[in-house]
């Protein structure tokens, strides 16, 4: 944890914040933080900075924030990801808010699996929690918004069309495609498929809504690989 | 996995391969493969090509295989990463060999915790295990070199001086450095520090030793994002 984040519900009637549960505990045993000590602080979606311990024990500490700074700079990086396993999107959310994705689509495709739009990770608040991991990070205070799209072709009717315009937009896929371009500055738009790829039908569907079919070299890697050197690539 | 790995002591007196335990039940509970398909193979070192499955049952697969083929070109890259705890160290060994990283150095630094060198992830039956799950995935046969240092300036001193001639020698590191290059066609030595970074004291030793200290951008990547994301932006 490189940056504290807290939200309004920590702050008490002096403006001063109260860490109790998992943070506090992180203050106490990884940092060994004491009264007077200072903690990066950030307030989730808003500004950061410094925090001065006033006073710390096993129950509460509580921290006087200065809030002197802007969060980094996202990237402008729309990701499409189809919806991997549980283990595998803990990760990609993880990455995401690390690297400062401006939004994750998390999509559905012939290849995935069905039981994976079941999975517990979906839930806001569990999404939420992978997410200001990342943040946490990267010390980052904005949360990358992360939609869901259970159905493919509505996906790419109904909403790419609004996506794609003023933006570069990537499909990632193994084969005799152009290598993926390098340092581009303009907004992104990546699409990466599920493991085993996505279908002819699906490439053709994202082509047709103007997407670039580029290839990631002859290895094929595991999603998150994917994501992580592909965003190195890019930006 | 993408590629079934074997080597010498799986084949029987006709060449043909048999295959058990988790391999067998992979084939069966995720292919679903049976007699007369064909499966991609690689030899661990060797050739790759396809394999026609002469019998399967549950208790052991008869294949004969075909190797035509060359494993991938190696990324012209040696990496030298500060040992990561092991958890991390797992996905860095599978990426190592995912991405055809030629070599790994796997080294001490002051803020590499003593103990992540007792590890069992570092017996070297285990160090293959995973470098194996990386070439199943990215379809290599060729297991990268990994050594192991457990002194920073011996490494730095003796070995160090062999390893940097004729190769871009670079340092990544939080901080006000020129970006990482791009698109880097020379062979390349790549330092990644441990989590909090090099000390000054190191960084000054690198730099005598020819490395150019490089930045990563304004966020603090977790190690195994760090080494991707520089892949995917200097290959």
């Amino acid at each position: 944890m490189n940056l504290l984040l807290f939200s309004a519900k920590d702050r008490n009637e002096n403006g001063q914040l109260q860490i109790t549960g998992a943070r506090l505990e992180h203050l106490l045993a990884v940092h060994g933080k004491d009264s007077g000590d200072t903690v990066r602080v950030g307030e989730i979606n808003g500004g950061m900075g410094n925090a001065t311990i006033i006073s710390i024990d096993k129950t509460a500490a509580v921290l006087e924030p200065v809030l002197d700074q802007q969060a980094p700079a996202k990237l402008p990086l729309t990701l499409v990801v189809a919806l991997p396993r549980p283990k595998m999107l803990r990760r990609i959310l993880r990455s995401t808010a690390e690297f400062g994705v401006e939004e994750l689509h998390l999509i559905n495709s012939y290849r995935v699996e069905k039981s994976f739009w079941q999975t517990p990770v979906l839930q806001p608040e569990v999404i939420e929690q992978y997410l200001l991991q990342g943040l946490e990070q990267s010390r980052d205070t904005c949360l990358p918004a992360v939609h869901l799209h259970k159905r493919f072709k509505p996906f790419v009717e109904d909403e790419l069309p609004v996506l794609v315009p003023g933006k570069q937009a990537l499909l990632a896929h193994p084969g005799d495609y152009p290598r993926c371009p390098r340092g581009v500055a303009m907004p992104t738009l990546l699409f990466i498929g599920p493991e085993g790829g996505f279908i002819p039908y699906e490439i053709e569907k994202l082509e047709s809504a103007g997407c670039q079919t580029v290839s990631l070299g002859p290895r094929i890697l595991r999603v998150e690989n994917a994501v992580t050197s592909l965003i190195g690539r890019l930006f």
